[in-house]
């Protein structure tokens, strides 16, 4: 494997849940986080915003188990299968970080639909955000 | 919808199979390739490496008609569910981007496995390349 970090020393990162195929969420590894999550079969990302790795759950508990890893064909982006811990993947306390709906079919400014409701209290689970 | 776009004006774009549920390929969207993805309910992209706009499937007849898109929590990637023209959605010749899988459990040097094979010839289909 030869993935193609870009300048920031950063592939994409989409995890899917394993049951269902949604999308869970997007994220970034650098050469370590992708090291750790291959070597422990555990999601390791590296967060741009605080520009440090972390391993997905260490707040929440929300760790996601890698059952399969796929790299694509410019190997610049890697897919994950997880099985999520715990009621959601993302931080506003939603399943999946894309639940809102972008309505088709219309030019011009376009509203969001909500698709999904909390499935869990932000608050109540990371606390150092 | 306030997409934030990246300092060089994308988001990133996950296209998933919509029965199958496979992630098909990892692209990005400019302003302009979202904006005619949302109106024609077809697939734009925006290529960094040829600095252009394009519709998927313009050269190959691999059109992908978008079911449903998604936006995530912080607006820089969105997920579209779609409908996939033809043999498949990479430029190698299979379904996929994402045909190669990377074992887990490991550490040091890992040897990718191939998943699938080519579903076409892209020499057949891709002529401007």
């Amino acid at each position: 494997m030869t993935p193609r970090f870009d300048a920031d020393g950063l592939v994409t990162c989409i995890a899917t849940d394993a049951k269902s195929g949604d999308v869970l969420m997007v994220a970034h590894m650098n050469a370590e986080a992708l090291a750790r999550t291959i070597a422990t079969g555990q999601a390791w990302y590296y967060s741009r915003s605080r520009r440090s790795l972390w391993r997905k759950g260490e707040t929440s508990g929300h760790v996601q188990r890698v059952l399969e890893m796929r790299i694509d064909c410019d190997q610049d982006a890697v897919w994950i299968k997880v099985e999520q811990a715990g009621a959601g993947a993302c931080h506003t306390g939603r399943r999946s970080c894309f639940y809102r709906a972008v309505p088709l079919g219309k030019s011009g400014a376009v509203t969001l639909e909500f698709t999904e409701g909390k499935t869990f209290d932000p608050t109540s689970v990371y606390h150092d955000r």
